[in-house]
């Protein structure tokens, strides 16, 4: 327990030092992402072709063919981050403006490694089909968007109505981004602990977005979804728990995956899950005793445990491992192994634009994992998950998700993987120079003292 | 006739060469607009900070106070540019995607002359109400609103309806911009002539977007609106007009203007309005047969002629000037005395952004008027309106917006107006250094050969 206790000071500390820092530095820039012309303006003369009168050739070129959005403007590159502000980080429902400095962050991203230009759109709505009818709206100057903070189930709804009605990819990053690194992790640890995903037996602990994108994708992995167990606080969810009337209607997500997971219809209390099982995946509370001991102890050999809450995990790695765990992933960077969306959507929407996608499914995304895993040619429990530095790893998963996308006939544009890998390291490198000449120059000023 | 033949000829060649040119522009850099970081990246650790963890104390401050967004985030500086497509220059309804060249101009030169950030956000809806439901949802980012090519009259409802419901600045450019820079240019034009506003007779030829506002900004600014006389295709706009009863309904903005104006109660065909009036300003068809010699003839001597259909005036300046005119005003750069709103957007946006100003209305726009006509010391008839190089104007109507902005309550930010106009300054130079650096480093290409 003292061990635990010292951890968790040092924690508080970090994270102190870390918001004062955060804080301080957000008031000193003021906005972490700027617009800026990318075309040349050599005098105001040159409006007559950028904008009036010039301009209406453009635009009359658009409205003949419709298609052409991408060939002439910037739609072919542009993502909306959108969010309701429902369920920010672990803070809840802190509403759209609060969410915006998260929104920032997550364009900021988007664009140092993906060079995609990300708008944050936090909006202020209140019905799930409000929220549909807002982001529906916005389709024609994006090539793709970005879902990301909305609450459980609400999140379900409005992706599947927007992928059903838009014909740009719709991605939830709670849900899919999570279960993309997920499963990349999953890949290289039975690699590690040599057994099959379709043998594997997984819990799932915590039925929210990302444990319910995660069931599915295992499932199109190769994973058998009867092998796969979810439980939460209420206990082992099966088609007899005492909710599961109620969660027809509330969270037919839910529901559904009740009736196709745990194939031995296992109940009762949520420890019951383990016994037996090889993989963990945790999406739960941020608190490292909400994972027991114990249940790690009930599990099988060479035990796969991902712990993904932050800032805290649900069991610390040393007790995990003190547990019988032979492989453990977190959310941090303190930590071996880090579950960090960062390293899947800037690679992912790199490829979905480039190949001009139509849609974004749990194939494509399947192709995305295997993508990061390989980045590992040999993974050690210490090693399942690439490094955010591994500065290829991005325009690869892009390579991989466009020619994908055009192998499944969701694709615009069609290249071979070698003529999308090259293009989209054209972009990212291209994009990164121009960033890092605006550092040089003191455009973008220094950081203030802290 | 010859002439006018021979000028449309001419006319037509450079547009085409225009035309061509801005397509072939269009397709080689696909996009006039992207994001960059504007915070330093010195390492991916960094991300703890502008990113999770840190970041969730930035959202936690915000949903303490909301107001903090504006210190804590890039709201400050954001505008979005919404449209429909519903009437893009003078090319109809050409829908959101087509009209997205057009918006991604007006974003550059947002940008270029204003140091804003501005996102283009093209919006697919059918009703008026629904343009407003999806307008009204997008606030929590943006610091201020730029309606653009929205027909009329979904034009005013909108406006007037986003106007209430937000604590931000909504702003019309094809109503209140066109509004502004006339009244700059009659304000001069008035001083040329030794007229006053208050005795002015006024005809508006066109009852649109424009010319709607335009007649309530002069009867703001001091003119009388018994001395203006709207007119359109229909006649002279007046109680008894035949159209009367069906306008209450469609057009109650036009209804409301043909009781308040007109004070002589004329009526009849739309020339009968020249008659003794000392301005004409004409926002009607792009014809040069519009507007007749017959007309200009039968106004005040000094008449003051403002011609602003674009991309060809409602009569050439040589006849107006030849049936009498003594200042001639067109849409266009080569002709003298260029009414272009280019002039007016990015420093009042500039100026209401840097009060934070929760409001904008004909008041603050008379002020953005005179001090674009303050811009010329010494007007000429050949020099009523100032022109875009003067570098000196933006941030010089940004401070005098933003100052009366402050004194007229609407402000979230108080400052001297000296202040106000070294803010303006130094985010639009610093702006334009960061772009200059994009452009020298070779960041943006050169333009291709045409």
């Amino acid at each position: 327990m003292r061990f635990h206790i010292a951890i968790d000071m040092d924690d508080k500390e970090r994270t102190n030092e870390l918001n004062r820092i955060a804080l301080k530095f957000s008031e000193f820039y003021k906005g972490k992402v700027g617009i800026m012309p990318r075309v040349p303006i050599t005098s105001l003369k040159d409006f007559s072709y950028w904008y009036t009168p010039g301009v209406a050739a453009v635009s009359l070129a658009v409205n003949r063919n419709v298609e052409d959005v991408f060939n002439l403007t910037g739609k072919w590159n542009s993502v909306a981050i959108v969010t309701d502000g429902t369920r920010v980080l672990g803070l809840g429902n802190v509403g759209p403006e609060a969410s915006l400095p998260v929104m920032e962050g997550k364009s900021m991203i988007f664009n140092f490694l993906g060079g995609v230009n990300a708008v944050p759109i936090p909006i202020r709505v209140r019905e799930k089909e409000e929220f549909v009818q807002v982001a529906r709206a916005l389709e024609p100057s994006f090539g793709a968007y970005n879902l990301e903070d909305i609450e459980s189930p609400k999140c379900f709804f409005v992706l599947e109505e927007l992928q059903k009605e838009l014909s740009i990819p719709v991605w939830h990053d709670d849900q899919l981004g999570t279960a993309c690194i997920t499963l990349a992790g999953l890949l290289n640890s039975l690699k590690v602990v040599q057994k099959k995903r379709e043998d594997a037996k997984v819990v799932l602990f915590g039925a929210g977005a990302a444990n319910i994108a995660t069931a599915h994708l295992l499932a199109t992995a190769g994973f058998r979804m009867k092998n796969i167990v979810i439980a939460d606080s209420k206990g082992i969810l099966e088609p007899n728990r005492s909710d599961i009337d109620n969660l027809m209607f509330t969270n037919p997500w839910k529901y559904r995956l009740a009736m196709e997971t745990n194939g031995e219809r296992l109940s009762g209390e949520e420890g019951g899950a383990f016994k037996g099982a090889d993989i963990v995946v945790s999406a739960s509370r941020s608190d490292p005793s909400t994972l027991h001991k114990d249940w790690i102890r009930s599990m099988n050999d060479d035990a796969i445990v991902f712990a993904l809450a932050n800032p805290l995990p649900e069991i610390w790695p040393s007790d995990a491992i003190e547990a019988g765990a032979k492989i453990v992933a977190t959310g941090r960077s303190d930590f071996p192994n880090q579950i960090n969306n960062s390293l899947v959507f800037p690679g992912v929407f790199r490829g979905v634009l480039d190949a001009r996608a139509r849609k974004v499914d749990y194939d494509i995304m399947v192709t995305a994992s295997e993508a990061l895993a390989g980045r590992i040619a040999d993974p050690t429990p210490e090693e399942v998950i690439p490094k955010m530095t591994d500065w290829d790893l991005y325009p690869e998963v892009a390579a991989s998700v466009a020619y994908a996308s055009s192998q499944k006939g969701f694709a615009r544009k069609h290249e071979s993987k070698e003529k999308f890998l090259q293009i989209a390291t054209e972009i990212i490198e291209h994009n990164r120079k121009a960033y890092r000449t605006l550092l040089d120059n003191g455009s973008i000023p220094k950081l203030p003292e802290v």
